[in-house]
């Protein structure tokens, strides 16, 4: 995938503008909601430009390849899901990760981990999202993209929030951030892609504390069950 | 899919039920390199009869469908991954569970965890296992099956043995064993899934050790970090 800049162009006047992000919402919906529908393979430039009611060459002239246009339509989704996340919970603090960061590690990523359970659930993501998720798994090249610029990003918060628990002594030294964020991102990814057991808030919160606390009896802490 | 029992039939003589066994595996070896190979939408019995040298009439006596044969060939190839792990450490006590029963629950956590990543990176079984866990996200009728026969059977056998622990004490009370074997089982299908990050034996080793204690600190630990 060529590093084209995918932002229509920002020098015109202010209708054009208004008509440039009107189709460019148009053409990333158009995207999503196709490949929902019939799969990354067949979906096609053409066939997002008439859903989307656009030449396609308005569609060429911003991105390279369908691969592009639905990267970047996922990216925008997450972005407004963050946002709407965001709006629910106004005035909490975040941290340099990006997450909540009210210093309650514990609450912050039950937080996040029960909204992620809601978008993946939400039927605007949960079909393309998943149709992203089998082309990965078909064809390497794609996968490499997929999982360098539209999975990893969201782990790496978690990443980085559990290094600020750690600068915060709240998790201990030696622990690998990265090995230590998949014990509960990965659960929630896999009851998602293979339905290996319900996916709900009950789930992502024992989660939490499971990884936090550990599963094994404590003979030292008088008070575990 | 049909309940169409797959064992060759047991009455013929010894040479005929030598010629099956030779046939039927034949047909396993076939399909499981055919769908690591051109992937399970283009695999066919005609194809799969060809590469093992029978007629694909031999195949349609046994077996209902393709489905069929290549669910058979994995539990086949699972059968005897699961022997050869056996035969690496002769003597072990086995549990309830299937899994390693030595009373030593992260020793013997580890120990298995280590093996499915083995097996997971072992070509004979990697490139199959990956068409069908593709084919299992596209297709949800086949997914259903996919995880119902060969997924959760494997991850059945974590949460009896984590039940064990807990009716020994060595697991809380509490825990729910399903979540809690999600932890260290789920990173490495998300990992040897989506590559998200190296899957070796130090990766499991840590999972099992974050798993069974927890990442927090424990100020109530005088020996924590």
């Amino acid at each position: 995938m060529s590093a084209t800049p995918a932002t229509p162009a920002k020098k015109t006047a202010p209708d054009a503008a208004r008509r440039s992000e009107r189709s460019r919402r148009a053409i990333y919906d158009a995207a999503l909601s196709l490949i929902g529908e019939i799969g990354y393979p067949r979906t096609t430039i053409e066939g997002i430009a008439a859903r989307a009611g656009v030449g396609k060459q308005t569609i060429y002239r911003w991105w390279g390849s369908k691969a592009e246009v639905l990267m970047e339509a996922f990216m925008d989704l997450n972005e407004q899901n963050a946002r709407a996340a965001a709006e629910q919970h106004p005035g909490t603090p975040v941290g340099a990760s990006g997450l909540p960061d009210t210093g309650d590690l514990a609450a912050d990523l039950k937080r996040v981990l029960r909204a992620t359970v809601d978008e993946l659930k939400d039927p605007r993501f949960e079909a393309p999202a998943r149709a992203l998720a089998a082309e990965g798994l078909s064809d390497p090249a794609f996968a490499e993209n997929f999982v360098r610029k539209l999975l990893m990003p969201g782990l790496d918060l978690y990443a980085a929030r559990l290094r600020s628990a750690q600068e915060a002594g709240q998790v201990r030294a030696g622990i690998d951030p990265e090995t230590a964020r998949d014990l509960f991102v990965s659960p929630i990814a896999q009851r998602w892609l293979q339905g290996t057991g319900p996916l709900d808030h009950a789930y992502t919160d024992r989660l939490v504390e499971y990884a936090l606390y550990g599963i094994a009896a404590r003979p030292r802490d008088p008070e575990a069950d």
